[in-house]
């Protein structure tokens, strides 16, 4: 999808100049992904046998779907871009996707859905690591 | 990305029943593909030179992106999955696709962001159509 | 907090011309308070002693917080307004509280969160139908 | 609405002991009513005359909606609560509501619905920063 996030940034009248847009795509996309395997993982925690130990697991990826899903959408808006507003969505994202990651990996070794949202919150948080060091360099 | 929603859905412990995983993956991964496209189409819309022609077009894609992302999040959950409450979810979607696809349309050969987004509301139209068929034969 | 849901509505410059105004931010505030009521009592339910038994509470409260907060959304916006669109957020988020509503009075005797939440989803599907109901006679 | 959002917190089974209760009401509800507020704004400027005055109006108004919205669902659960992931959601739309309130505040002599979204971000800033000096306290 990449390509397709990418082109359409592309096509903005007025880009953010603040920001990599090679970066930003590539954040966005995480983002999306990310929100996606927690609403995935979170559902099918809920559904596993021993549903009493995968609490805290559902819980935290509810927060981290609700932090990429917002995270996405303010990435994709470049109109009025607000460096400052940017960073705080990214910065939150960030801790939800390092929080999931810990939880969901606890139990990778039980559970293929947490091993692969464990990963992808992994592959998130550092996309927005990436994006926030670009812009404090800007 | 269909691949990564695929995987995810599979690893879940009871795979809702009533529906083809293929066609959920997809459909899944059109609606959080469009979801981004109408909000990065709204706001280049917004930063248009005549912003003014391109009102309703803002507005349709603020709704487009709210219920594909919502379609989206309920598509990705299959414990207790429930057809009449993915069917008006898929419904809702398919509507807000089209009415902005035809938005989009009118703008497209003036603006690449919106024959790109209305492009992708067409697709993600026909994707919410053809698993609501295949919810029907279930 | 209806006051301020129809204050921000009537200081639109072109308000829409299908819906009576009281229905409208009505219906706005239903949706707010059960989106927020759905998200608590899920919340609620996944920490209580017998989870396993509420998982397709779990699962129903998370779908009704989406479709509720994304009609809540749609309403909102009165420029370009679409009565088809609206009606299918609006019909989508009747159907999602009237599944919530049912599968929350199931344990609305054990859990007073239930109960709560189950009074507000039928609170919300009326108010959803009642401006259902006024478009279809504007 | 706090009694409302209040009555759920109450029914929880194991409600977060890092948080004082009705800070937590309170602060929820600005939320939801601010995200609202900056909706029905943002759509409001899209519909004025001068429109393109008010292009970063409208963009820090569906940002503040999202960040805004996204707490409100944060703090509405208590099950496995992390100070750390409430605190950057909490941060996010402080900062978020800040730029927004600055914004409209520009526009609020022309227009009643910058006025009012102007206040409402402001007292949900307030809110904000009030549960984040409990959350330190605590």
């Amino acid at each position: 999808m990449t390509t397709a996030v990418n082109d359409l940034l592309e096509a903005h009248p007025a880009p953010a100049a603040e920001v990599d847009r090679q970066a930003l795509a590539a954040c966005i996309e995480e983002c999306m992904a990310c929100a996606q395997a927690c609403t995935a993982c979170g559902d099918a925690c809920l559904a596993e046998h021993e549903v009493e130990t995968l609490r805290r697991c559902i819980r935290t990826n509810a927060d981290c779907a609700d932090l990429c899903e917002t995270a996405g959408r303010v990435l994709s808006r470049q109109t009025g871009f607000d460096v400052g507003v940017a960073g705080v969505a990214l910065r939150a994202c960030a801790a939800a996707c390092s929080v999931c990651a810990e939880e969901c990996e606890r139990h990778a070794s039980m559970h293929t859905h947490c091993r692969l949202c464990g990963e992808r919150c992994r592959s998130c948080e550092a996309a927005c690591r990436r994006l926030l060091d670009s812009l404090a360099d800007g």
